[in-house]
């Protein structure tokens, strides 16, 4: 009895009698489960795409849609497979470590790469051919009267290279410039770099297969020196030397992951030939090294919006001697190059429906197609997704609950790696506040009212989620009306920034087709949750897609295709910005949206 | 009564009975004179182009064939003007300085730069107009769909710098790439550098009105490590680091050069927007820190010919942050960049007669113009023209005689700067040679006969051109067997490629209708003197042009003109490179070649 699991790709043996939760456990498939098993929590969803299976039980019945019950949905828990199966499990229904590993993936476009592998054999000088190193090997790779150039510090090694191999090898060729070098069975490696405010992610494909080689992440070395956006802005305006300081840091962050990345794959960055970045405009320019003066005051201004290209070693980074960064297009001093990748790999704006588009993070960019506009902004939804200002608030790492669920007094949670719970990331923060609101515990404003579980903390009232003796940290972990405000904060600015676009394009929120949620919290969050406190309009669950690390997505499809290049240029220049402290309506939208609830 | 000094462009008031020669020194025009004004050294040649002038004297009838008399020849210190007269310098009549001063002139060619300065006026930004920096100045140079860039450097300060300077000012644009920016009133500058083997000579221009702001020269900082070609490449193959040494060493020696001529203009080196290169291939190489293995080894082959642009701080140079330097091509492993300069500075290369052009340095160019052809070679000429090898050579400096003349027993001389003489610069090393031999002191085969000035010196017989008294140095400065030796082969080696390049063509020496003579060893020598030791054909005076450094003109042509950027590759590409060693006929040629006398 074989079962497939997708998008993870695996097919494994499961023994009759075991469900669908357990035969993924055993073969190291993590399926996320709260109740462990006991088909209460909800958190195991799954799609059966094909196959026999038991019939759905009673707690299935009243946890799906009958909707989702028509399009196959169960609780992993409750399902036995009763012959081949196979299964489709929804990004929130996996585990976190479960979801890192399948971003890796193969992507779907045709790799048509700005770098192209060119293999070549080159004829020996002697006395009666005396054409020069370059002239021999641009013979080679001539095409009609389009010459190639090689770059000019890749030329120090060149010469010496193609006697070394013996004057055959693989050119990396982009455009008609040769940027690198390799001998003959390898070729030119890329790297995509989504680079996040908190969290840098980066990818090393190969150009030729256009396989992914391996994904890893480091935190934004430039955290130290201010933790959002406007910080670091502060900082590189005031201190001497900020500026270069914030470059020097992201830059030998960088360095680092390219190494790490490269010698998980047993390859060299010298074989890296082309290299994407996306980031906001912020880190855009912290990482090229431009002024921000101009970005930090009205009217906010970036100092270049077009796509780049600029050479690695003109930002410090050791690739290739010859290669390229490309940088996506900027649409405004707040919705930048990572929000156009967003845009590219979901499609959303080419799409013929009403579409809102979300990537949340310390700023939420906004977008909206509706029928020929592209409309984005850009809301300060504030860092407390990512656990900054909340008391046990933390980054989405090892023991940080990311899951709750409140059973009359009792809390059920998942943690990040299943050890004791240490804090709350941003899912469980979020999936904390609709719970206690579901349950009553907090009103429409925030307020908490009494509950066997509440006291007065320090600052106010505060509900225990962990106590001491449960908790990895020897303290009870709470969540206090301090927290709740921060999330009210994050969450309404969130909101009115997706009613004040649909209010531009002369639509309202019931007019919207789908939701697509991106940014790594986007993905692991629960929408229900989100539905229920307010964040997010009030609509079907399955209008509501998470997309994972799309900008990452993007710009993977950035490096390895020349088409989707050129299809982010054509976003950016359609894209219309819209400045929200703009707007009359502002105040009025984003006061109305912090309450938790629902309609508006 | 005016007298108009050509081509140092000087008007000057001569009192009635004054010669020329007396003219010209009290304006402080540098005429050359060996034997004061007595009429008979005829180093004061000069041609009067207009006006009245005393009659011809015997003594200028003798020293002028009919033809040039007929042109207007006379010697300076025997001609007086009767009225306004306008009189032409040649190279060769005027003293070192004068010369160094006349180099850095206005140039013929339509000013037509690479980097152009163009005047912007920048719209600021505003809540309604929210564009990025690069896109608002993109917007004012647009092209119809064409749109600038900026350089990836210059970036970083534009934008502060366009609010500093209130949105005006003026750009540097190569192109569609925006490489410098410039407060109202300034614009692009440029730089061309004749980089040879030993001297590097730098031109600092105006690239919008043409104008020559300063000439400059320093030693090549790389001398140390080698003194000519070929023990630079030993030093750059066998030390550890010994490329990147050279490099850096003449990389920063051009930081000095730029630093001085900008200061000397008042101008600073970030002004500098478009710099040109021309040198031979290996300083070429060295310059670029290219590889040189393949450059010292047989078949001798260059790591690049084409043509190249590259970034100037790719090469650690301090220009404009966008700055590129532009490197003309080379044509083979030992003919370079700065003959194709000179080939282009002379027009030779276009020339309709047959015509032979020579750059005298170490290592002497030969190129040959006849019908379609364009052939080149390179000739092993040693450094005794730059004074090494010579027991008292010297380079040409204060002190170094550079003329000689012979009369009985008694030796005439000039010094550069007419101070006691300290040494023998390439020309007085030349002009002995070549008196000794008409004297009779000097055999065919460079055999010193017995003379009252001869004696037997360490090393075989000598010459005494300076006694100890008279001299600056307190000893003799005597002219050797050796000495002539070392003559001879850097002679014969310079004939001998003139010869084959002409059996190449199907021609001899008598079909020559001009010999084109570069460098500046070539301009200061006597063209008498050198075919009378066989060094050059012989062939009527009238028929060699003294040129001066060509090659420093054709960088500054280059640096002016878009179109004779093109033409350069064209040289390049038209040029037929001849290797003299393949060549069955050379060693027979050089051997005969070297004798002391003009037939062959």
């Amino acid at each position: 009895m074989w079962i497939d699991f997708e998008p993870v790709g695996r097919r494994v043996e499961g023994r009759e009698g075991q469900n669908l939760l357990e035969i993924a456990r055993d073969a190291g498939v993590g399926i996320a489960s709260l109740c462990g098993g006991q088909g209460v929590c909800g958190a195991c969803r799954v799609q059966v795409l094909e196959g026999d299976i038991t019939p759905q039980t009673t707690l299935e019945q009243e946890a799906f849609s009958e909707a989702e019950l028509a399009d196959g949905y169960r609780l992993a828990c409750l399902a036995r497979p009763l012959g081949d199966v196979k299964v489709h499990i929804p990004p929130r229904s996996l585990t976190t470590e479960q979801r890192l590993q399948i971003e890796g993936q193969q992507l779907a476009v045709k790799v048509d790469p700005t770098v192209r592998g060119v293999a070549v054999q080159v004829p020996e000088p002697a006395l009666t051919d005396l054409r020069s190193d370059v002239t021999r090997l641009a013979d080679v790779l001539r095409q009609g009267e389009d010459v190639v150039r090689v770059d000019s510090l890749l030329l120090r090694q060149l010469s010496d290279r193609l006697r070394q191999e013996e004057w055959a090898g693989t050119v990396g060729l982009r455009g008609r410039e040769v940027v690198s070098f390799y001998p003959v069975g390898r070729g030119p490696l890329g790297l995509a770099v989504d680079l996040g405010t908190t969290k840098v992610a980066g990818y090393l494909l190969d150009l030729v297969s256009g396989e992914t080689l391996g994904a890893d992440a480091i935190m934004n070395p430039q955290i130290p020196y201010g933790e959002d956006v406007m910080a670091r802005l502060t900082f590189a305006l005031q201190e001497a030397e900020g500026r270069g300081t914030l470059q020097r840091v992201i830059v030998e962050g960088l360095d680092r992951l390219t190494q790490a990345l490269c010698t998980g794959a047993g390859r060299r960055p010298e074989e890296i030939a082309d290299a994407v970045v996306v980031g906001n405009t912020a880190m855009h320019h912290l990482f090229l090294g431009l002024p921000v003066g101009q970005l930090g005051r009205a009217p906010y201004v970036p100092a270049v919006s077009d796509a780049l290209d600029v050479k690695a070693r003109d930002l410090g980074l050791t690739l290739s001697p010859g290669a390229y960064v490309h940088l996506l297009p900027n649409i405004a001093g707040f919705v930048g190059a990572d929000h156009v990748a967003m845009l590219l790999a979901t499609g959303l704006w080419q799409e013929d429906k009403v579409v809102a588009g979300l990537d949340v993070g310390t700023n939420t960019e906004v977008a909206l197609k509706a029928g020929d506009r592209l409309l984005t902004c850009s809301t300060a939804s504030g860092p407390a997704f990512e656990g900054a200002h909340i008391r046990f608030g933390m980054r989405a790492a090892t023991g940080a609950i990311e899951r709750v669920h409140l059973r009359d007094s009792r809390v059920e949670y998942q943690t990040i790696g299943g050890t004791p719970p240490v804090g709350l990331c941003g899912s469980g923060i979020l999936d904390a506040v609709a719970q206690l609101r579901l349950a009553g515990v907090l009103d429409r404003r925030g307020k908490m009212k009494d509950h066997p579980r509440t006291r007065r903390g320090e600052k106010g009232p505060e509900f225990v989620l962990v106590e001491a003796a449960e908790s990895g940290v020897q303290q009870d972990i709470t969540i206090s009306r301090a927290d709740v405000g921060e999330i009210q904060l994050a969450k309404g600015a969130m909101r009115a920034g997706v009613r004040l676009l649909l209010r531009e394009a002369g639509l309202n929120e019931a007019d919207l087709d789908a939701v697509v949620v991106a940014g790594a919290f986007g993905t692991y969050i629960d929408v229900e949750s989100a539905v229920t406190i307010g964040m997010f309009p009030p609509l079907p669950p399955d209008r509501f897609q998470q997309v994972g690390n799309a900008a990452g997505l993007g710009a993977r499809m950035v490096l390895l295709s020349r088409a989707q290049r050129a299809k982010a240029v054509e976003i950016a220049r359609h894209a219309e910005y819209v400045e929200l402290t703009n707007d009359p309506n502002f105040a009025n939208e984003f006061a109305h949206a912090m309450y938790l609830e629902s309609k508006m």
